[in-house]
């Protein structure tokens, strides 16, 4: 059975979430000492959590981030001012735990996952990094696809199978991250091929591109995505074709959590045009998925606005790693705490409203 | 010797942060293996905690948040939905652990410090209160002044020694809390006084007031101005005349916190009304202070000019207790966890930007 057949029966499968479910939720917050509301934002993401859980006193630990890590061979057109290696670099890194998703992963209390699903270098030699590499590095995408539909069947379905495992040892929020040099690059371009967008309003500056740098990613998406002759409506067929092994990896993730019923919070832009394949291949992903920070990155507003999801922080921030997912997950965690430990007015003996 | 004298004395003694040090923390941000300013405004708020420590490796931790609880004789004018009893109660359940700041400092990793400074009712048999009533709840402002300067004085002194004690235990982040039915009456009062903007723009619905409210709130307002013809150029005769003992307290903590060298995290509304006041009696304390999020209140954006500072959060929260300094405080210690902990590019041999 081709790695495609088995997503498309995994996607079958997954059920939306029980919106139903709200009702009962806002009941709960409703009756907690605090006016009614007043906790804003926190509530709705208790009660969406909530939703996904079918639990009025939901849980946002114990969580994990997967963070993925693939190559791209749209680096050999000059879209980012840092070297392929930088991509192996920086998985010893994350193995050796110098870098900021460590720290924040940690300050979290997040576990990290490490998944090498499309580095070009070994990185076998890298304590606690999963071995799930599906190729070494994308094709360029600038002269034909990135990748076959099975390679990027494989890589989501490698996604899929970290995701269920998680859960099954008790994780019940996961996060998104990656790392890959050139990924913006194609993240900019998945946004581009599934909304429409022009390419012009989704690229940045990535890692720090200057003006004529920018400009050339532009003209590399812009043939990328003429050479591919990319079907917008064909979700695998544009991931497969100016995507990436880790895009895909993420989106293999979001679609796991959702076959569990598990939450998963996507980090920044490359996680959020992750999200786009994920709910344009499975739409019931969506009630299962928290968008965690709005990214400096310009095409990030264009993903969201897809989406129709409201993320959770607004730093500017645009380092992806899962930065921005791990953040979120304090933010949904402590949110849940709220919901299910604060006593009612019941329970404390305080007087509700209009009773002066 | 007055509480006053000894204010103006401490006052004297306050030393601005030095902004100097902002080059040596930059500096340390933008060699560790990231993309310089990648983490956004996580690095902006690492950069003001390491001047504030004048440490490129600063610490977000062991923090406190004091909850500063007090009543307001202006409830007669019936300018809140919730009767009075609501503040002892609300102490009771802080105590018990039964309210949103319990979940909130706990999952921050917070010591809540819960403070008697002026509710009308006998705290003392409430577990882990400390007793520094300076009265028994304020006056009505609208029919004269809330306090006497010495009154406001001795309030904000309380703030100063508990702010001073636990730096002297070790904490070096503080955050700000309030319990006080009415108190965003004086919260609105204060920051019209302060800074001339129209009553009507600085007054929002509170924990829950309707059209008819808010117009009564607007009222009462107006008329506790004229009638104590405040002069905004007084900060102590602005605190004592339409003030309330809590947000004094919490300008106390505001200017103990810049006496010692602490970080100071604002909660919302209420909290930003005691930091225009300590920032008026005090200018110096700003460089200490962060503002935590953006409240649902209409008068916070106006504070939040005033102050000219911004927010680590917008989620749309105006329950006050202190919930917002606890996110905030977890977001600004993980960012000085990044700050610290991350390998620098030579340590992690990570190839910098342009060594493709």
């Amino acid at each position: 059975m081709t790695a495609e057949s088995q997503l498309h029966e995994l996607i079958a499968t997954i059920q939306p979430v029980d919106e139903g479910f709200e009702g009962a939720a806002r009941e709960r917050l409703d009756s907690l000492t605090k006016p009614p509301g007043s906790l804003g934002r926190l509530e709705d993401l208790a009660a969406r959590v909530a939703i996904v859980q079918r639990n009025v006193k939901p849980s946002g630990s114990p969580s994990a981030i997967v963070l993925m890590a693939g190559d791209h061979g749209v680096v050999a057109e000059g879209v980012s001012p840092y070297p392929q290696d930088v991509t192996w670099q920086m998985v010893a890194n994350f193995s050796a735990g110098g870098a900021a998703i460590n720290q924040l992963a940690g300050h979290a209390r997040c576990t990290l996952v490490l998944v090498d699903v499309g580095v070009v270098a070994d990185t076998s030699a890298f304590t606690g990094v999963v071995q799930a590499k599906v190729m070494a590095g994308t094709a360029n995408m600038a002269s034909g696809p990135a990748m076959t539909r099975e390679e990027a069947a494989a890589a989501i379905m490698v996604g899929v199978r970290i995701a269920q495992d998680l859960h099954a040892q008790g994780v019940v929020m996961l996060g998104t991250g990656e790392m890959g040099i050139g990924n913006t690059t194609a993240a900019s371009a998945l946004t581009a091929a599934y909304t429409g967008a022009d390419v012009a309003a989704v690229v940045g500056r990535g890692t720090g591109l200057d003006d004529a740098g920018v400009a050339r990613k532009v003209e590399v998406i812009e043939r990328a995505l003429a050479v591919n002759d990319v079907d917008g409506l064909d979700a695998l067929g544009v991931l497969s074709a100016v995507g990436g092994l880790e895009i895909a990896g993420m989106a293999g993730v979001m679609i796991g959590a959702a076959s569990v019923g598990a939450c998963v919070v996507a980090d920044g832009f490359i996680s959020g045009a992750a999200a786009l394949a994920a709910t344009r291949l499975c739409p019931a992903v969506s009630g299962y998925l928290f968008p965690s920070h709005r990214s400096a990155e310009p095409g990030h507003a264009v993903v969201l606005d897809a989406l129709g999801l409201q993320p959770v922080l607004e730093l500017d921030m645009r380092l992806g790693e899962g930065t921005g997912a791990a953040l979120a997950i304090e933010i949904i965690d402590a949110a849940c705490d709220v919901m299910r430990g604060m006593a009612t007015f019941a329970e404390a003996g305080v007087s509700g409203a209009d009773e002066a």
